[in-house]
Parts: C-alpha cells; structure tokens; sequence
C-alpha cells in the first residue's frame, strides 16, 4: 500500500519567504451555509438573517455571516499550511472587505510572509498571509496568522530568520465598511436591544448570559462544512485519550453568536485584530462567552460607529474570574481571546 | 461584570392586556431550511417535497414545511414572552394562513390578550395572541398560547384577571386553503398512500408504527434553526441533572413526519386548535406516534377535504395504551397530545 | 388501534417479474442538500464544490455530488422493495446519465427483472431495475440491485425462477460523459493534486489516509436527509443490543469523500459496477478507505480519461491487510468492497 498519491502537507523546511500558494477547492456559498450556520450556533443578529432587514440597511439583500466567509477561506490553508502544524499561535490583521451573499465563490490564496526555526532545530515558526477572492478577482477578506510546524529533515539548514511586523490592531480607517452600508433608518425592535454605539463605554465588560453544551457531531459538521481537514477533529483513534480536539474556529462562532446577548446591534465584523485559541475545547463543554469594549471609532457610512471588542469565551464555569493567572498564563477555562472590529448604528 | 446590557426576558408584572411586542430578528426563511428540515424529522409528504408535485396540485412551487413557519414564528416570541416561563400550558386558534417559500421572510408580533395571577402570588399566567407576517404586510400565521410566567418582584400587584375565551377548534369554514389548490389530479402513486378523505372515519386510530430515537446533537441543531433561544434546551449544566430539555416542537415535527405512514396523504396542517406538552422528552427517547380522527370537513378547494386529527406522541413504550390515568392525568409515556386540521384529497 | 392504513411494504411473494412499481415522495434537489452533504462528509472535490471550477470544465453551474442522486433515488425504492429485507446482497450496472443541479425533480420506478425463492422457503432474491428521472423525463440514474425478502405467507407458491444475467462492469463505452465537458484547461492547483490519468497504474493501490469517527446523529441526519425509511437505522428499540445500523450509503459516501486524499482528481462518477457491504458499521466507528486501479479507459471527451477504481472502507483498523480470510469471507473489519468508474483530466 502505497501512500505516495497523497497530500503530505509542507513541513517547515518547504516554506520560503516571498512563496505563494493556490489552495485547492474553490467554494460557491449557499443558503445551504446560511442554514446550517444557524443550526450550528444561536445566532440571532437581524443582518445575516433578514432580506428585509438587509434592504432597511442599504445592502441589496441578507450578507452570510462574516465567520462563514473566514471558515471557509481558512479551511482551505489549512492542506498546506497547518498540516503538519503543532500550534497555531496567533493572527492579526484580518480584514473583512466585503459582504459575502450565496452564490459568491471564494478562491484562497496565501503568501509566505516570515520564517523563524525554533532552537531546537525541530520545528519553527511560519508566518503567513492569506486572501479570499471572489469570482471577479475582488479581495474579499485577508488575514495574516502564524503557526508552529514541524521539520521533516531535522537535517535541513535553517533559514535566514524573517519575523515580519505586523499591527496590534486594524486602524479604523482601514476597516472596510460595506458598500452603501447605511443604520439612519435602524429598527430596533427588530434587532432586539436598544443599546447603540454611544451607549457602550471603553473598558466596559458585558456577560453574555447564556451557555451552550457542544457535542462531537456539531462540531464536525461544521469543520467539515468549511472542508478543514485537519484530522484532529475527526478520528477518534487519532489522540491517545480517544477525545477530538474542536477546531478553534467552531468556538470562535459560538462565543460570536452567544454575544448577540448584550451585543444585538453589533450586527457585523469588520476585522480580526489578534486571537489565541487559550486551551483547547472538547465535546461536552459548555461555553459560555463575555465581551470587553477596547475602543470605539466613528466610521464615514451614515449612522455606523464601530466597536473593538475583546470576545472571551470560557467553559464550564462561567464565574467572572480573571483571564490569566499571576504566572501571566491564561486560565484553565479560557478557551478563546480575540480582538475585533465590529459595526453598530450610532 | 454587569450583565444589565443583556435581555431579561418579561416577568409576569411586566405584561398588561393590550400591549403588542414586535419580536426581534426577522427570518428569511430558505432552501437550507427545507434541507434540514428533511435531515432532522423523517417526512415523506410530496407537497413540500417536489416542485413537479406542488406545480400539479395548483401551487407555484413546493411550499415550506408548514410547522417550518410554526417553529421560526415561535422561536421569536420566546426572548420576550417565555425566558421567564415556568411552563407552557396550551395552544388555541391556530392557524396557517399561507404557504411558505423559501424567501418569504418573517417577522412577528404578539399582543397581550388576558393574565391571571396564581393564588401564589409568585407567578401567573400570561395569554398572547401572536402572528408573523411576510414582507408584504400579509399574515402568513396566527396562534394564541399560554404560559405561566414568574414574577420578578413577588410584592408587584395583581393585574385585573382577564381570561380570554378560547375556540375549542378553529372552525372548518374559517380554516384558509391555499389559493390556487386543487387536488383533482392527484397522483396517490407518488404521495406513496391510496387513502383520501373518505377512507377515513371519525374515531379511526391510526399507528404510524415507526420509531425514532432522538440524539442531543439533533435536538439542539433544530432549536437554533428556530432561533429559539431558552437555554433549557442548550445547557448541559442548567438543569441538575445534567439533561437537555428538548424544545416540545421537536417532538411536534417528529410526530408530525412519522405521521405519515398513514396518513401520507394528509398533505398540509391548516390549524393547530390546541395542544399539550404532556411530559418532557429527552435525548435517548425513542419517539413513537398515532393518529385519531376527531372530525371531518368538506372545503371549497377542488377535490379538497379536511380532517381533524389528534396526533399523540408516547416515548420508549409504543403498546397501545390510554393516553391518561384513572387519576385524569397523562400517562408517563405521552409526550404530546396535539389537535390539528389537515388537508387530503377527497 | 389498527395499522392497516400504514405501508407493511412488500413481501417475496408480492413481486412478480415484469412489475413496475412507481415509488412515493418526488423530491427536488436544492443548494441544502449540498451544504448538508459538505457537512455530512469530508469532501473536497472541486467540481461540486465551485460554479468557476465548473464553467471552466464546460459545465453551466457546479453540479451536485453524484451520490446526492444517488442516495436520494435508491431511498425512494427502500419502503417499497427494501422493508422486508433481510440483505441488500449487491449492486450491478448504475449508471449515472447526467449531472444533477439545484432544482431538478427527482421521481423513481422499479421494474422487478428477477426472482428466485430460497431453498428454506422462507424468503428469497428479487431483483430490481431502478431509474431516476427529471422533470423532463430524461433519465438520471438507473441501477439494479437485489435483496433476501422475507415471505410473508410461507405458504405461498415459490415462482419460477428468473436470474437475470447482469454485466460485471459497465463497459467503458456506455459511460455517460456530462454534456460539454471539458478538461483540457484543468486548473490542478484549485483541484488540489497534480495526478491525472496517465499517473495512475492498473493494480495501484492508493490509502487515503484520513479517518473519519461516526456519530448517530450524523448517519441518522443523512439517512433521513435521502427519506431512506428502513427503521434499522432510527431507531434504538430495534435491535436487542440497542444499536443503529449505519446505512450502507452513508458509508459510501464516507469513504468517497475519503479518496479526494489521492484521488483529488476523479471529479465525477459515472457508474457503479458492482458493490458489498462486507460488514455492519455503527456509531463509533472511525472509518479508513482506500482504493485500487482496476481499469483504464479513454472517452470521447476532451481531456477526460475514466479510471475504473475498488474503493474499500475499514473500520478502527487502517493496518493494510488481505480483503479477504482464506476461507473467501470479508476480513471483519471492512466494510465496503465497491467497484466504480470515475472520470479524471488526462
């Protein structure tokens, strides 16, 4: 039997800087996306989820949620980046150029962008940066993220050390707003909280309330929807304790969909300023999800503010405790810390 | 953490007679919806099945599920009506007003029609007249149910008792047919059954004779479709005992689908003229279902009959068996006890 | 409480050669179901996957998986020849007569071209020709497959024994090539491998690698999604050991969505010359496959070359091993032995 047919992955020796890579599998989204991302997580913000609404906010017809368009751009990296990945440790300057309605196809493509070996000599640090493209060849999200991969020659020479810089945050005068995007004529009552942009406060902190047991057929039907095929999240004889390890992205979403709670006006993500995946999540957690407001920005769309959001997300005890121990590490029940933009009527 | 951003549902002293809520989010409802639907409940009918089948039985094309409408409808009442439910006590009056195609987006609002304070004075019950409406402003369907709610403030004063008077059945003259449906070329070769209308009798009792065993997965996957949000269904650690409280529509459809082996050409609910949740369900239950014909109708649509039905749906134990005790009190194995108008041709 | 309105499907002595049965419930096809199967199994062929991978293969939109039809075209025959079974004992000449899009009706009728009675007299073989049709008429699919069926009345006569005489393979020559295709500018980067047909060896054997752990709720939601009836896989009653049989489709299309790690290339399948499902498969289970070079053939299309392939699945055990014990039986852990034509850029 012969396994010479098939992907191997890149292992950190395969990498160079300034090499760029065409992800296999272009995507066309659907209805079908938008249906089973409901089913999936208790996302109830009225953007994504009404034509009607959509029109009253001067799109032509309900966008996909935001993360349906970063699963699937994602999964498609993940073959040839992080396959032969052992952490994913970090993104930053994710963008969220555009709406993306079904029928759109998104075709991925990623850049290598930095390369440091660890000392060990086994492994090393790639970082790389990755676009969405849709059918007209317009960008419809990018984001760069690094990753720990391991060597195949533990012989091969390391290569010159290319750490590149990249922001702490998208500035708000780079976020994309969409196209024709207008909240003068929001309805309220429709979105499900009166709270607007002027009534969030820096520094605020809003428990999200509600908690969501997650079994292993969720969060397999959702990986495998946005076709990541890291084996992780499937086989059950793959790890020695027999548990699948949920994709980080599956947590991103819920924590997402459980923060309409306390954020129903924050109808739209526009970036990704930084992310760590704390601990990993299981089936049978319960997750649980609070936000932190970090800044605020005015936006040129008419009756559009925008928020920075910290998005936490725990498990199993949602007791408000502090995010890292005095050791500097996150607690053992942080599952997810991201930082992101996000648009909200003013 | 403040959590004071967040929705807190209504207490009982928190409603008057008169007043109307408009619910949030609006739904646009799809062919992902229809998808899912057909993976989580084992419906046959041909209507919501087949274009080909709809377009010959005088319909533009193949309507949603009706109870798909039910469910969305619903969902939205529940973060305003029932997060503070101590029970859901019935259902009256429903009725469906149009087909449903993917597309048609759906709002809902409710009016308060009675409340009546238990003699506890810690809680009371709470009777809406609620009705989603498409795009246009046209109203797709209307129900009324009651709950009793907890209050907030125990020492907040009684309301003025309003009881509302209920239809014990929605009359047949008042059930709304479909415009344009016909059933005079209705080919029972395709519906999969030979028996019309006049195939069955009043009192008949009809075992549908298939049983489904309900997974959590799938219980918490159809909740969200309906973004129905009461964490009852969702949170492993809400409840003591660990278990998930499955959402009472799940095990409507659920009946509902396997209803059809026998009544395969009972084609579309028109009215729900009451119910009960008789027991709560559980992942593990293996759901089992009969029929009895309570009533008979003839309708103005060409070769167009109704039927009044129960559809009773018992867990574990299909034995033929009566649906209460001596004591008046459902069995322990009676999950729901539904009364419904039908349509099949004549 | 009577059944006698349900179906009780149909017993060996029901079937007569020459019948033709027109089977229940038509079903269009819609984006829902391809996001559900994306869901369901871990896929990523480009083909059904993208509308731009499609056009650029001569095709006007990307059609659906080729098992969608199929699974949803052999369901429908299951309440009719299948209830009573006791062995689906294998598949012959299917062949798959054109892609399948969003919107196409799907309406299935058996003939019965077979029928030999046990020597215990208590069941025997029947053999069916099944097809799919659209709205137009046109064919879709058509297979034969034969199943033991009990006998209801063992008294009844035995009839006489027809065996129909059925082609080991389809032959090269009666593959149904898609109109307009075209794999002369094949993108292989987007396709994600680099073989084409002039890589692959007859009597190559190719192992795919990944495994996939099998849930209840996923086989049960995919079951259902088909309206494939047979109680076996719902409900937990049924058996005494309290476990589900997996639908044998359900690992097919595992193990098809498998061989993309190898056979990235094999877009399309257009016939399936003849299948086994060696062993059950239940919930828990982590599925393997593998595939085997059978045969070679050229087509009439551009750039499109057919691969006649064996894809075998395995359960817990991925350990290459003989197919089958010395005494001709199944090794215990496989559990799919199919023989399949595929097409594949030259």
């Amino acid at each position: 039997m012969t396994a010479s047919k098939t992907n191997p992955g890149y292992f950190f020796e395969d990498f160079k800087v300034g090499q760029t890579l065409r992800h296999a599998t272009p995507r066309t989204l659907t209805e079908g996306d938008r249906a089973l991302y409901t089913a999936l997580y208790p996302t109830r913000f009225a953007l994504p989820s009404s034509d009607e609404f959509a029109r009253a906010s001067g799109l032509p017809r309900s966008p996909l949620e935001d993360l349906i368009g970063f699963h699937v751009a994602f999964g498609k990296t993940v073959p040839d980046i992080s396959l032969n990945a052992v952490a994913n440790l970090g993104y930053a300057e994710c963008r969220f150029l555009k709406p993306l309605y079904p029928g759109d196809t998104l075709t991925t493509q990623t850049e290598i962008i930095g390369l440091k070996q660890n000392s060990n000599g086994k492994s090393g640090v790639v970082w790389v940066r990755s676009a969405a493209t849709t059918a007209d060849g317009a960008k419809a999200l990018e984001w760069v993220r690094w990753v720990m991969v391991r060597k195949n020659d533990v012989d091969a020479p390391a290569p010159e050390p290319v750490v590149p810089e990249l922001a702490k945050a998208v500035k708000a005068e780079d976020l994309a707003i969409p196209e024709g995007l207008d909240f003068t004529g929001y309805d309220f009552d429709l979105a499900g909280e009166t709270h607007r942009w002027g009534d969030y406060e820096i520094g605020e902190r809003i428990d999200h309330v509600d908690g969501s047991t997650i079994e292993e057929a969720e969060h397999m039907l959702a990986t495998r929807l946005w076709q990541n095929t890291a084996k992780v999240h499937f086989n059950a004889q793959f790890r020695e304790d027999g548990r699948r390890l949920i994709y980080g992205g599956h947590v991103i979403s819920l924590a997402r969909a459980l923060s309409y709670n306390g954020l129903a006006n924050a109808q739209t993500i526009v970036a990704i300023n930084g992310g760590a995946h704390a601990n990993p999540c299981f089936a049978g957690d319960t997750v649980y999800a609070w936000s932190e407001v970090l800044d605020k920005a005015e936006t040129p769309a008419p009756g559009v503010g925008a928020l920075r959001l910290r998005l936490v997300a725990v498990k199993n005890d949602a007791t408000p405790a502090p995010l890292r121990g005095e050791d500097g590490k996150y607690a053992a029940n942080v599952l997810l810390d991201l930082d992101v933009w996000a648009l909200i009527p003013t």
